[in-house]
């Protein structure tokens, strides 16, 4: 399985326009583009940072995996996204070396790009998200 | 303060050479460097992961900053790493925008870059560090 790049690194916030407000503050970041997920009960935004991006995700309710997640521990570092020309083939790729893939299709993401998550017990306590371009 | 780009993100290991292991086998993983730093009680090492950049940090003891890490949380994301052109710059500006710096200037971290971190408590529960090119 070949990735292309880090896409982003993810944050859980417990307020997303405070947390926005900290990061163009401190390193200047811009928003890229920002929406809620209603599916996923996420709100969510893209920041670049130089020429890099990352996540800011809030929940939309505590009854969500991130609601759960910052009930859990707290605001923090959420998740690390590779990217991918073929999520499907990825998936079939992680799977046939043994890694559990917590969703078996790619689905719509934040920005419209397919997504998939790999379990963080096949990775070290590290939730990746595998997406495409 | 200008950020140039997210140079790493780092996650916490029980194990350096299995979880380097596990990028290599699931994502394709290349070793860029790999060392010992005494004096900060870890082993560490960077990967590339197509044209972006991880760091799998283990802990050389119990009594250290990453070894006190996983007790506490088990492995897992651990930092993320923004490079810009002057670290010693950057701690001016990012405490005189209010953020909490925890090196007041500036150290040598893997592969000799200068390096600095600011508390999370001032970025939402997210460890950050600042890296000299």
């Amino acid at each position: 399985m070949e990735v292309r790049s880090v896409h982003h690194v993810a944050f859980a916030v417990e307020d997303l326009d405070a947390a926005v407000g900290t990061y163009q503050r401190l390193f200047g970041a811009r928003i890229e583009l920002r929406g809620r997920m209603e599916d996923q009960g996420v709100e969510a935004a893209y920041l670049r940072i130089g020429d890099g991006r990352i996540e800011l995700v809030s929940a939309l309710g505590e009854d969500t995996p991130v609601g759960r997640f910052l009930a859990k521990r707290g605001p923090g570092m959420h998740h690390v996204a590779f990217e991918v020309a073929d999520v499907a083939a990825a998936l079939r790729s992680l799977a046939s070396a043994g890694a559990e893939v917590i969703d078996q299709e790619p689905r719509p993401g934040l920005g419209g790009h397919e997504v998939s998550f790999v379990h963080p017990d096949s990775i070290q306590g590290v939730l990746v998200e595998v997406i495409g371009a």
